[in-house]
């Protein structure tokens, strides 16, 4: 018999669920809409409905289903709940691993998505044997995945790890948290698409970004002008990475990683964001610190990584 | 046989040496200078000596020593040695565990100052049975101990903790270390006296303080003008809040601490510090932690925080 875990990747629109391997292999992925149930428990039971039915598919006479990992918006380790995420439809405290263990009689964790890619990167991706890493998702928002000691840094409450809320400038731009100049609001998708519009209001240069309206705008379409040699477009990855690579020295400051990964959406802008992150980073870094913390993309990078960091999440368990 | 461990407190003037029991007791305590040696090595012989010397002054027959913790300026754990100390006459990597193990036949622990302040903390002050939280000691310069999890979080080197060098305001005040802007040019007892002289500078109100040279003031004088009413004083500490607060919620929002512990000199001026601090890190807080942590004065205060916090390092080991 072969042991196998399920990992779950919570989206707002859709649920990605996936069998993984110890080696990382994802055997079988499906997808089931996150939407267009009923409630919370509909949703919980088409769910494990799906994880029975891919487990009988491979063959469970062959694999041992050990259990169930899942990676969600707000999901918090300590009570084994998501709670007010923002993407879902569902409020309040939500206790998906006491429901999901109740209809697969599998134990279940979960984490946020932040976390799980912590834990797949440990694994499976670029920060295997680092007991000090920090993992920067940079999505819509940015989301951070903390390893400390070789143990995710989550907290008193479960929440900890959320550099996108630190304070990048006093009375910054409007985060959608409730507060003002959050790090994400600077560096992420949303933040790279403000910063151009910023730029284009200050500055009389040329771009072809002028000719896209802010709903059309997207953080691959500024990768795009840059490559090219657009110069506001340039000027946005410079400044993206000023606000991140400061942030960022100060979170070496506190946590002294070997190593901080980035990925998602703004990562795939490779050097375009490494280089000027890494040149502030260094600059602004406490001196004992100062080429030492490498500063690479993604191990995972093409991978499905949120359903291997959320299998990650029971294999470190078993282990 | 009772057990005991030796808790050495090593500062750029004195060392403090200290046996303390399981319980926090500390029951002799001497001190030697720690200059006026002719070498690190013969200063190990001083120290060596001295432990020797008051284990058998409280009688060796009746107290087991199970080991020796240092507390010391850029104490290394992970290497059990001193680097760079700036205020020792010493340079370079100072291997002391293996130093003072190999004349006293006793396993040793070195870590710096802030770190030992959090271990204190944690067994034998106000932090007892917590988790997660962090200690600010904030004395000439500010030094962070945070435990996550149980752990100190020491990082990959050995050095992580570093608050008081993250980046307060970019391209603001030199700070010793070579960087301009870190929170400890700001939130300390020489960041209080610069920001004294600031507010003389810029303002026209009377005050007592402007009687005193930079020399001669302490932040003792700034405390005792707050407490006279003295508004450049009062200002100080509400200039001084907002910064601390500021970043103290950025680490709530990196960590999620149970309680934040501030020692130290300025920590005695109390509610004319903790106020305002508060005040701003619940102000500049994500949402989800907002009155949910604890900003509290350390519960060693008064006592030898550094004797103990070098001795609980010892004593976390055993356990």
């Amino acid at each position: 018999m072969n042991e196998i875990v399920a990992g779950i990747d919570i989206g707002g629109t859709n649920t990605v669920i996936g069998l993984v391997s110890k080696n990382g292999d994802c055997l079988i992925e499906e997808t089931i809409s996150t939407r267009n149930h009923n409630s919370f428990v509909a949703f919980i039971e088409a769910l494990s409905h799906k994880i029975n039915n891919i487990h009988h598919h491979i063959g469970e006479e062959n694999y041992s289903l050990k259990g169930i990992g899942i990676g969600a918006p707000n999901g918090a380790f300590g009570i084994g709940s998501i709670v007010d995420a923002p993407n879902l439809e569902w409020k309040g405290t939500l206790p998906i691993c006491a429901e999901i263990t109740k209809r697969t009689s599998l134990p279940s964790l979960v984490t946020n998505d932040a976390n799980a890619a912590a834990l797949g990167e440990m694994f499976f991706g670029g920060a295997k044997g680092m007991k000090d890493f920090i993992i920067i998702t940079l999505g819509t928002g940015l989301g951070s995945g903390i390893v400390s000691n070789g143990k995710l840094v989550i907290g008193h409450d479960g929440f900890a790890g959320e550099l996108g809320h630190t304070v990048a400038e006093v009375n910054g731009r409007m985060c959608g948290c409730g507060n003002r100049g959050c790090l994400e609001t600077y560096a992420s998708a949303m933040g790279i698409k403000r910063t151009v519009f910023m730029l284009l209001a200050q500055s009389a240069k040329p771009s072809t970004l002028r000719g896209i309206n802010f709903e059309e705008l997207t953080s691959k379409m500024v990768t795009e002008a840059a490559l090219n040699g657009d110069t506001i477009a340039l000027d946005a990855f410079e400044y993206t990475g000023r606000i991140l690579g400061i942030k960022l020295a100060d979170t070496v400051a506190l946590f002294s990683p070997e190593a901080i990964f980035l990925f998602g959406g703004v990562a795939k802008a490779g050097n375009l964001i490494i280089e000027p992150t890494k040149r502030y980073m260094e600059e602004f870094m406490f001196p004992i610190f100062r080429n030492k913390v490498k500063l690479l993309p993604s191990g995972l990078e093409g991978k499905n990584a949120a359903v291997l960091g959320a299998a990650a999440l029971i294999w470190q368990e078993i282990e």
